[in-house]
């Protein structure tokens, strides 16, 4: 039996169910509004580290162009502006990686172009969508843009915010200084935010993302809105200003003579509402439609899940693809079953690092300042957002992972 | 970390639980208001076979006391009453077997008590519950019975009917003759309901249950309310009457003059409202109680799903209480996630089978009449209801499922 299957929207959630279906010889058409071309020139996107578990699925499509070690980052390096500051490391397992989307995604959509997968290039409307459900066995729905993403209701037991919780100023920086080997500094100034340093592949070789997570009404709160194009110089000159009060050892690691924007469009301002919404619509007739990536859960980048998870769900749901025979709403329910824990604990674990620490939450940071195995574990597990939930979803669980990391060896006993 | 786990309810459910505790060190305290020695003159509790799967589970916990081959049966045979009436049989790839319940759960509470298990005989009033959560890390609620089961409230989307959608009349009979291997009847007289005819281990050597799912307003309905104390000639005669015209292939094997109940107490009438039910409540506190068995879900008798989803849950249960480290709502969701499919799947396929078959359905069963490999299929998928559903759900998926087992071998092709 062979499927059909559409898949509006060409992020990395729309690019890896794409490829992973090509390459299981199931026939799929990938169709966005944007053409590879047209990416090079655009606001930056976002930006987004690919933990080692999505690096893993790109060298399984066959699209990670960008294995060089010199591109990889290695460890998180944690640094807490409190009065007397806290730093601390953590090591993954294996390394990951950023690139620019801008980038990324046309470089995917010409690898599943030229190895023979259709695109499409247009916008969806209201009146496109009974056609398209009419014309593949499954649509799936990668993109919030549009009457499609529209589709699929909001779960307000999963949506605890109304507000954006962070003004997100977002750059790629020229003048930070990496380390060798390189990392991703997440730097904390409780009360103002979070700011997220990313090493990651651009135009012009590596560059870092500075992405600042800014608690509204806090210090930092203004860098959401406060304008580049207006005056470059004045911007830089607030940011340095600010970096230098609250994100001081990234501050350290800048000349000031060379800190810009990459390229005058490497900034994005704004916020994200983050919100999980039902999976599936059914159509008359029992054809479907099944939300994939951002339209299923967006979430604040501030602990680097979106895109794992959307990459994730890609693969989870290609693989039913692949096995299934019929692509009906009883199909739509096991993949939901198969992916919900992990997307679902992405959601919850980001939305709970955006409130201020509980008790427990800050006696888990104080002892992986002290504790390295736990730092490690701590680490690795943003690789498995439902691993991180596990441990850390209450003061009991939190306890639980620091005994375990801290437990002493079993005293040997003699043997018989 | 040793968890205390609290069980209420000493069926397949709580029992299986306990012993898997056991079996893993876990500490695990069995509450029921029934000793062991109270069983053996009881009413019939209701007519039970486990599938392979249950069989293996038992195996697993050392309380297969049945294991003589002589006690297993090996295949369904089909009868479909119509005016050409319609029989085939479908082969089980591993043997079932059906033991009184009177006989297996005293059983198994000794295996449990004799390896050290400690059970407490007690009623549970609503102003234990309290305490009870407060004694343990966990509690699992296994019985329906009493306050406890009423903690969990009922999920409508889940539980469409309510009434009874048959009247039960279930007896252990001597006098009806067993084919040589043994084999499950399933009867059924189009309107008037179904007849499962079950050899079953009791307390004099094997004999069958005859489980009469009769429908409400048909011929053999008032079965479920005749009384057999009053004129139990009266009583046997109309049951022959009944089974003569609506189940003459059981028929045909009853000696009518042997055949009457096994004891005056074996036989049980009335009916279940199919019901799923949330499955935990949080106290304060954040300690959990947990439904597993009948009060998870409780099915009507017919496809014999009942007691190996209770089964097939206890040690999704058991498995995920080794595991943990914390027992709070979310180690519940995992649960739920793990066991819902297959538990929501037995429920739902049996209330299919409860309505009168589609056209789908109806070719379903013409075609297993013809293709042995289907009816083998149908019949194994008795042990993984969430197979079964994933084939018969919709007109759709049974097309599907035919498909697959009659399509034509693929063209031998040259190769180069």
């Amino acid at each position: 039996m062979t499927h059909h299957i559409g898949i509006v929207g060409a992020g990395i959630a729309g690019l890896h169910l794409a490829l992973y279906l090509q390459k299981h010889g199931v026939d799929a058409t990938l169709i966005t509004d944007r053409a590879p071309e047209e990416y090079r020139n655009i606001r930056l996107l976002n930006t987004v580290a690919h933990h080692h578990v999505t690096v893993a699925r790109e060298d399984f499509l066959g699209v990670n162009h960008w294995s060089d070690p010199k591109l990889q980052y290695y460890y998180h390096d944690h640094f807490f502006n409190f009065p007397q500051p806290l730093s601390f490391r953590g090591d993954f397992t294996r390394p990951s990686r950023a690139v620019d989307y801008r980038i990324y995604l046309p470089m995917l959509m010409d690898d599943f172009s030229r190895r023979g997968g259709k695109i499409e290039y247009r916008r969806i409307e209201e009146r496109d969508i009974r056609p398209l459900v009419d014309r593949f066995d499954l649509l799936v729905v990668a993109t919030g843009k549009g009457p499609l993403g529209q589709l699929f209701t909001y779960r307000p037991e999963h949506s605890p915010y109304s507000q954006p919780q962070r003004r997100l100023c977002v750059g790629l920086y020229t003048g930070v200084r990496q380390p060798d080997p390189m990392n991703v500094t997440l730097s904390v100034s409780p009360g103002h935010g979070e700011m997220i340093v990313i090493p990651t592949v651009t135009f012009n070789g590596v560059a870092n993302a500075l992405l600042m997570e800014n608690v509204p009404g806090g210090d930092m709160e203004e860098l959401a809105t406060l304008s580049y194009d207006d005056n470059p110089k004045h911007f830089l000159q607030v940011i340095l200003n600010k970096l230098e009060k609250h994100h001081p050892s990234t501050y350290d690691r800048i000349d000031t003579a060379r800190f810009d924007l990459a390229q005058p469009q490497d900034l994005l301002q704004g916020g994200i509402v983050p919100t999980v919404r039902n999976t599936v619509v059914e159509f008359d007739g029992g054809k479907c439609a099944i939300a994939l990536g951002d339209v299923h859960s967006v979430v604040d980048p501030l602990m680097g899940q979106g895109a794992n998870v959307a990459s994730y769900a890609a693969f989870v749901l290609g693989e039913e693809i692949v096995n299934a025979e019929v692509l009906d709403a009883r199909f739509c329910e096991k993949v939901d079953l198969k992916r919900q824990d992990r997307v679902l604990a992405a959601a919850r674990w980001t939305n709970m690092m955006l409130q201020p620490p509980s008790e427990a939450l800050g006696m888990l940071i104080g002892t992986m300042s002290q504790n390295q195995a736990l730092a490690d574990a701590f680490t690795e597990n943003f690789n498995y957002p439902d691993a991180q939930w596990d441990r850390v979803s209450t003061p009991e669980r939190i306890k639980a992972f620091i005994t375990r990391h801290t437990a002493p060896a079993e005293p040997v006993r003699a043997t018989a």
